[in-house]
């Protein structure tokens, strides 16, 4: 007796959903026959919004931020920012985030990755050259290195402390400590080690 | 300041991804963000196999499984399979399962759906007139009523019993009992119930 299965279309359909982050073989046996099944004209949105994202979404050649023009991102053309501060991201997606937290209104500068020697990324897989060019400006009074707090992170906020070194611009980079609602007992230990060396004065 | 967020074109991917079953908010927009930063051609093939599926596939208009022709699915077509047996599913995707536990190899009818009075389900929103025409053909000798066991399945199968009482066949259903590798104090009452009742000979 022959094997049945799903007609090629939809085996085609379910092997590149499963090529998404987050989806496993059986979310994507069951998106595509909710497709299918929906025929509500929804398959052809998806598409369409794939292939119009595709087409018109760039990175900002300043920023890295997403754009849909060449005269930058929203972000970059926002002349109501100050342009004395710049905040150094991993990625473009870590933007939004800070964003959303209403705490900094400054630029930004998207490295696309982080030093990482045993993933053989080094600084020259980093976008570097247009950050010395913002440098090189002389506009920027403080620079916030906005990395993550692994292994990974430390490494490329010490490397470009390192270099920044030489502009007289203030290098910060983002408290460690408890995270909101943390409780002591649930934290690990390097958190509470970071957490009381950069205690603060209350009221601070 | 104005309220920093992704281009149009990334927010209109995100919102048509959020639609898919079991895709959250964050998953939606980490899906987006993979898919601008893969740039692989990935995007185009999976809008590309979407539109596929969209355009070719339809129901198998014997049986409802899913099919890419006008001649009916890979099941209907299998002149290998034999003709006297039927299984009743509410639903196309439940084929697939049946087909690979490799212990069925008739024929298929989908319903559908199955009646539901709180959802205003009821016969005449089933696929039920091409199985009478197929009762009608003479050739089953059994209908397996391959339904859930909750309460819509319970009386679906009811419904459909009651129904194929005048044809000369064979009535089934799926047997109810402890799930494989099931252990005794983890079953609610109603499946010790029915495994219970159900109980065969040893060695049967």
């Amino acid at each position: 007796m022959k094997k049945v299965d799903y007609p090629g279309e939809v085996g085609a359909l379910i092997s590149n959903l499963k090529r998404l982050p987050g989806i496993g073989p059986r979310s994507a046996e069951r998106i595509a026959v909710w497709l299918l099944r929906s025929r509500n004209g929804i398959i052809n949105e998806v598409a369409r919004s794939l292939l119009e994202a595709e087409e018109r979404v760039v990175s900002c050649a300043r920023c890295g931020f997403f754009a849909t023009d060449e005269d930058g991102c929203s972000i970059c053309r926002d002349e109501s920012r100050p342009r004395d501060c710049l905040c150094i991201v991993e990625e473009a997606t870590d933007i939004l985030p800070l964003e959303r937290t209403g705490a900094y209104r400054g630029q930004y500068h998207t490295l696309g990755g982080r030093l990482s020697p045993l993933d053989n990324v080094g600084p020259e897989d980093l976008n570097l050259n247009s950050l010395w060019t913002r440098l090189e400006e002389g506009e920027l009074k403080e620079v916030i290195l906005a990395v993550g707090s692994d292994v990974e992170g430390e490494a490329t906020a010490n490397y470009l402390a390192a270099f920044l070194e030489k502009y007289a611009v203030r290098i910060t980079r983002l408290a460690q400590g408890l995270p909101a609602g943390g409780e002591l007992e649930t934290a690990d230990d390097l958190t509470l080690f970071r957490a009381i060396e950069g205690r603060r004065p209350m009221g601070d």
